[in-house]
Order: structure tokens, then C-alpha cells, then sequence
């Protein structure tokens, strides 16, 4: 196989993640989303908000990080962000997925996908803690903009919101404060629970 | 609005794309896809290609021009690529769209998003025939690894495939032999009419 036939069977056995389906409602829609939609929309909207990003953030390692932060879901699903015990499993189970998935591509690809998947993961450089950051905001959007859909249905907490989304305090400034209004507001309504 | 609510505004305004449903088929599930996962996954195939792109393509300014290249179908849909009549009345409508939606966004960020969906519509560049080169051979694979569900459906024949996918030689030069050989392969197999 060609490296560019490799390239080319990577992206039919990503067409997979089109089927893998998430918690959150569509906005204008009565369905869930699908983790390639959301994938899309998460890298959108990274680009929408790089005037808002912190001055070391490199807008376009982000994006390239958010197309792929999600693709091993094409193996091991989408783990709820509020399952606690979900969330113990998935590293070891994610990274098999990974060595699958990202190997279909030629080494130096693997390399460069696998590393800013990796680095997604750990959230620890400002890169990384800011496409972190976008990706748990959106959901809190998808949330409030559908009457609080997924938190009514897993009695989801404000506390467990804060603590949940607390990356996103360091990881992109200018939106902690717009989640702690929008969180408040979930509350006063009804959609999440003041506790 | 501040120019962040803006950002916030458009980031909930384009969930709509998920809505748009395009006459490609999945390739692992019988539906047809829509434009957000479309344009995730037009966009991560532009990622895993970029060691074959010429070499004065920007891989990261393509990735943001197929990020936003479909937006306006959340006003105007989408129009089959063999559909003569629906493509001479395309740029007006689209045109009109793109005021509306790229104009949630602060002006700053209208320009520079507004002027990546020029160029990728131009393909005149590089990046914007690179861009277009992706986009165009993508379906191209979906038809073929689901039987030609597509071509089958409209009778779309080689002569149509070759010509409305030509930019793709100049775009993307190392697709060209992989277009052909797969285009023959679909003939011989009775997926497009071989005329």
C-alpha cells in the first residue's frame, strides 16, 4: 500500500465516527448529535473565538487537534461526561483505539496526529487547554439553548458543572464568566439542580 | 453584544448544518450524511493528505476554508453536484447567505471567514483549488464504497464524474491516477454508465 492509499483508507474508516452517537440534543433538531458533527463543530467554533484565545495559543495546532480529538470513539463510543466510573476506564481502552485507528496512517502522520491527540488528552499546554476548554463549553451552549435536555435527564448538579468545566477558567479566561451567568441561569430555570 | 456573544451567537446559529442533509451516502450506514459531518470529515482528509498537497498549499488555511466552505447551505441547502440548473443560480443565493451567517461574527472575523469561502469558491489559489480538490474527490469514495448508491440513483456517467471533478489534476495532482483508476474500476462494475 502506497502511503497515499493509506491516507485514503484512513479517511473511509473515519467515515465510522459519523455513526457514534452523543448525550447532547441538537439545537433546532430532536435528535442527538453524532461525535463527527459535533468534532466539526467544536473546530468551528475554536476558529470563531481565536481572537478570545490567550496570546500563546496557536489557533491552528488547536483545530488540528479538535478534527481528531474524538476518533477513537469510532472504537471504544462516547463516554458521558458525568459518568465518574466511565471515565476511570476510558484511558487504557482509548489509547488501544488510538494505536488502531491513527496506524492506519503512514509512520510520520501517525506521529503528528497521535502526539496533538495526546496532547488533547492531557490539557496540559495552553494549546491544549484551550481546545479542552471549547470542547466542554459547547455542550453547556447545546444545554441552556435546549431547555437543559441532558441535565434534566441525569439530574446533573451546578457543582458538578463547575468542577467538570474548571479547565476552562485557566484554559480560555474570557469564557468563565460567561459559563458562571449562563450556569446561575440554568438554575434559576429549572435545568440544573442548585446543589 | 460583545464581540464574544457574537462568537457565542454564530457558534449556535451554525448547529443548524447538522440539519442539512447531502445525497452522499455513508459509508458503513444506511443514511445519507449531512453537511457538519461532511465538513469534518472534508476537512480531517485535508489534514491526513497534507504530506501529498503541492507545495505551495497552507494546509492550515485549507483546513479553516472547509471548516466554513458549506455554511451558507443552512440558507440555500445543497445542491447535487450533477444538478446543471441548481449550480447556475447557486452563487446569488449563496452570496446572500454568507452576508447573513458570516455576519453574526464580529467584522474582523467576517472579513477573514468570508474571505476563505471566496477563495475556496474561486479555486483559483492553491489553497483553494487544494481545498476544492478534497471536497470533490470525497464523495467520489463514499460512491464507490457503497456500490455507486449516488451515481446508480441519478444515472451519472464517467463523462460527468471526469469532468465535474477535472480541477482535481491541478489541485491535487497525486489524486488524479487514483481518480481515474477508481472511476474505471466503477464502470467495470457497473456503478456508472460508461459514457
Amino acid at each position: 500500500m502506497t502511503d497515499l492509499d493509506a491516507c485514503l483508507a484512513f479517511t473511509v474508516e473515519i467515515d465510522k465516527l459519523k455513526s457514534v452517537e452523543r448525550r447532547t440534543r441538537l439545537i433546532n433538531d430532536p435528535r442527538n448529535e453524532n461525535t463527527a458533527e459535533h468534532s466539526w463543530h467544536v473546530a468551528t467554533m475554536a476558529l470563531a473565538l481565536a481572537p478570545h484565545a490567550p496570546e500563546d495559543v496557536n489557533i491552528d495546532r488547536v483545530i488540528q487537534m479538535l478534527l481528531v480529538h474524538d476518533i477513537v470513539e469510532i472504537d471504544v463510543g462516547d463516554t458521558f461526561a458525568y459518568d465518574e466510573k466511565g471515565h476511570e476506564e476510558k484511558p487504557l481502552k482509548e489509547s488501544i483505539a488510538a494505536d488502531r485507528i491513527f496506524g492506519i496512517l503512514p509512520a510520520e502522520t501517525v506521529r503528528q496526529l497521535r502526539g496533538l491527540w495526546e496532547e488533547y488528552e492531557a490539557a496540559q499546554t495552553p494549546d491544549g487547554a484551550f481546545a479542552h476548554s471549547i470542547d466542554r463549553f459547547l455542550p453547556i451552549l447545546h444545554n441552556y439553548h435546549t431547555d437543559g435536555h441532558a441535565w434534566r435527564q441525569h439530574a446533573i448538579t451546578k457543582s458538578q458543572v463547575l468542577k467538570r468545566n474548571s479547565v476552562i477558567e485557566r484554559g480560555c479566561p474570557p469564557l468563565w464568566p460567561v459559563l458562571l451567568s449562563i450556569v446561575n441561569d440554568a438554575v434559576a430555570k429549572g435545568m440544573l439542580i442548585d446543589a
